[in-house]
């Protein structure tokens, strides 16, 4: 225990999570750290839910993370009730219900912006931070687990601090993060970061130890997920992309090393870098979020040659490997807070190309990627807006129909926007890929129907285009039908046109 | 004329507009300097346009330029039909209609993109740049005029330079420039910039002499146009917003100088900055694009500092006088290309507050500044969203109807999206201004319609946002009603609800 608690006097501060959740009263805010199911505070939270389904007391208080955290927090959190509020982003079933039925109060936010906020006091005062860690240092200092998140910021900003000491996680991971908070604005320095593999800050997250009123051992594993697996159409997704980013080589639009990679979670992401494999690709790098098991692969194979991150968040398969070989690893990943792997001014400098995934793309190259039909939502806007928007190269995938082909991803006009056809330079799906860059949208609308739209709606989105374009402007629509498309799949349960409405 | 040219072998390249139009050919793409009407060539592309007139050649030419333009380049183009495509940004009323035709394609980008676009090839070669200037250096910089637009990327990537220099723009804008280019990706060096004073470039645009094909002597005033003038609404938009500021600053969540301001263009925006005339501020700063009547009158009473922008742009009645005075300003004033005044870098560092008009708003906060009735754009997005993206504070505003009040600026859905609602912290009408920070979108929704909705159209909001959230979801929408209000102005004239529709 000296060698994971290194200041004598926090040693002191050793106690059981229902202790530590006796910090925790109604009407307080709580900021957790996670993100991406990684690294996130675990004993602390399901101890209070514990408590408060015994004691039947009532307590609502504010959730903050750094994105989605594992069931230990959300979904228990949420079962017991006691969620009111919660930011900045989540994927969890339970508490997405909750949300849609307007339950929970969901605050959805671009994933560099919470602390920004949370520092110049628009969000209102933080109560608790609850950290996971594994270890603390001399001047207790924090070494966070696998992720970094907005815990830098929740330990500056709280009131009282109380760390889950994590002896499960790897003592290896010491050494891979690196702290880094920007000053007060409007007179901030620059950040010093010029390469994707630089170190600007501390190796820990700096704390004033009388904040400390707790410390939790804990022995709980990461609640690793398996990821939706890959299929043809991602693979052929994947393809698309590829090709392209060797075309931009050959013609000397891109260096052979490309631009620092920014990649979503998820199936499709992970067939891309998967797919960088065996292509012809060397040297690149990764400016991202959350490092998955595609990255490990690359660094072994020598493809990537650094990844930066804010999390590792690999599958129960990659767990156990990746973890026992974290060595081999050190000089190759750095994890960073996410509003330095998020940051807009490091996003635009460094030049990246970011990948994220749409759940629907209009034909004008508008993306949906949050709410089903408008109004539901999934999980969140997540980081895509702050890398969409600041890029070098945006690029959305998605595959070009949903629910066994009854809905099209491709559709007239979005039923939400998160992202404006200004921010979507790339949209691939397994049909091919459309380069939008420097194009009108009456040329996108052509280029993305021909494209990316699947086959079976190929024709009637080119009849809704040229009945648009009888109308005139620069986005045609007709407006009354524009979002007819979802209202015919929430009636029928399919987008197809069927026949009788030709009667 | 030595004083205007001081590169000797540059005088033997003077010429009439008529021979600098000769090296424009068929197909080319032309980069003209000029921003909100300031600072455009002028002679050059008039005599293209009259040449092509009596020649009757055929023409296709792609136009760049800073952003909007006056009629010497935008109208008479279009009316010679030698425009085929266009970018970034306009606001002429006889090539919007010809863009809304189909007529030419209009690529509507985010102002500080389009030289990166250009520097990376994704946009094609530029043939030609025309850029406006006072004067000629001794290595044959050039001094621009009164912006400084696109003109430095104009002039490092085109094959031929023209420069028109104008001696009625008065060489006392000499000084008040600072040129700075960032350098390639992905090894760029963080931007020095850390106050809005702050000079990081040179006083003139750096450029190869040889490039330098012709120079055009002209002699012609910058195309000032009256602003639509402020009103008893616009008053009281900028009241409210003022109150904020105070509240704010009383509140300690602002100092009280506030931070940088960022300001769009036109009546609202300069009543608000009008309006700070009368309020208690002091030291205030601005760092944005157009330095417009109000800015001046707030240098000169002392309530502003300093001002940076890339544009000055003032209406008749004022440029006389400003242009008489530029020796008081020039420690008060710089003008930066329009890549640094919109840097997603700066504006972040800064913290600036950016203030941006909405065409509409829907109840969740999602913005509408360009296209009417989802179809026909007005002028274009132009640095809106380089500033609501990154900003510290993010402030829309608008009339809460428009049409002689047949039309709601608040409706159940926007029909085109140019800001999402997680880039719209503040909205205000003349109604009042919702605080929508921190809040969910089911919140968002009461706030707005309580705050900002015109009376008129409460109770059909209210209605709409009770039967939406029957459904359920994160942001409730009754989908095949979205934009029903749309459909019924297109139809009616008018966004109210009839009696028949009850019957």
């Amino acid at each position: 225990m000296e060698a994971r608690i290194r200041m004598q006097k926090l040693r002191e501060r050793i106690m059981t999570a229902d202790e530590a959740a006796g910090f925790i009263q109604d009407g307080m805010t709580l900021g957790i750290s996670g993100f991406t199911r990684a690294g996130d505070a675990k004993a602390v939270p399901m101890a209070l839910a514990e408590r408060c389904k015994r004691t039947g007391e009532a307590m609502h208080i504010q959730l903050w993370t750094g994105a989605s955290v594992a069931e230990e927090v959300d979904r228990v959190l949420a079962e017991a009730g006691i969620v009111s509020r919660r930011l900045p982003y989540q994927s969890d079933r339970l508490l997405r219900d909750a949300i849609n039925r307007g339950d929970i109060m969901y605050t959805d936010q671009h994933l560099s912006l919470t602390v920004e906020m949370i520092r110049s006091g628009e969000l209102g005062r933080l109560d608790v931070a609850i950290i996971e860690a594994v270890a603390i240092t001399e001047n207790g200092g924090i070494i966070p687990s696998t992720s970094v998140g907005n815990s830098p910021t929740f330990a500056a900003m709280a009131d009282k601090v109380i760390i889950e000491l994590n002896t499960r996680q790897s003592p290896l991971l010491e050494g891979m993060h690196d702290i880094y908070l920007p000053g007060p604005r409007p007179h901030r320095e620059p950040l010093p970061l010029k390469e994707v593999n630089e170190r600007i800050g501390t190796s820990y997250i700096p704390v004033d130890p009388d904040k400390i009123v707790g410390i939790v051992l804990t022995d709980r594993a990461d609640h690793f997920v398996n990821m939706v697996s890959g299929d043809e159409e991602t693979e052929m997704i994947a393809r698309h992309l590829l090709d392209f980013f060797e075309t931009q080589v050959k013609s000397g639009q891109m260096p052979p090393e490309l631009y620092p990679l920014q990649s979503g979670v998820g199936a499709v992401s992970n067939a891309v870098l998967s797919g960088l494999k065996n292509a012809s690709f060397k040297n690149l790098t990764m400016y991202s979020e959350v490092l998955q098991d595609a990255v490990f692969e690359l660094l072994d194979s020598g493809v990537l040659a650094f990844a930066s991150g804010c999390a590792i968040t690999v599958t129960p398969e990659h767990a156990t490997e990746v973890m026992q070989r974290l060595h081999e690893y050190r000089d190759k990943i750095i994890l960073r807070p996410q509003e330095i792997s998020n940051h807009p001014e490091l996003i635009r400098r460094l030049g990246i190309i970011a990948m994220n995934t749409a759940l629907e793309a209009d034909i004008y190259g508008n993306v949906n990627s949050t709410h089903v039909c408008g109004t539901h939502i999934m999980n969140g806007i997540g980081g895509s807006g702050d890398f969409a928007r600041n890029s070098l190269l945006s690029v959305f995938v998605t595959k070009s129909t949903a629910k066994n082909g009854q809905v099209s991803s491709i559709v007239p006009m979005v039923s939400h926007v998160d992202h404006t056809e200004h921010d979507v330079d790339i949209l691939v799906t397994e049909q091919g890929l459309a380069d939008l860059r420097g194009l009108a949208p009456r040329e996108r609308s052509r280029l993305v129907i021909e494209q990316c739209a699947h086959p079976d709606y190929k024709d009637a989105l080119l009849d809704y285009v040229e009945r648009a374009e009888l109308r005139g402007g620069q986005t045609p629509h007709v407006i009354e039908e524009a979002l007819s498309w979802h209202q015919r799949f929430r009636e029928t349960g399919s987008m197809r046109i069927t026949e009788p409405e030709y009667v």
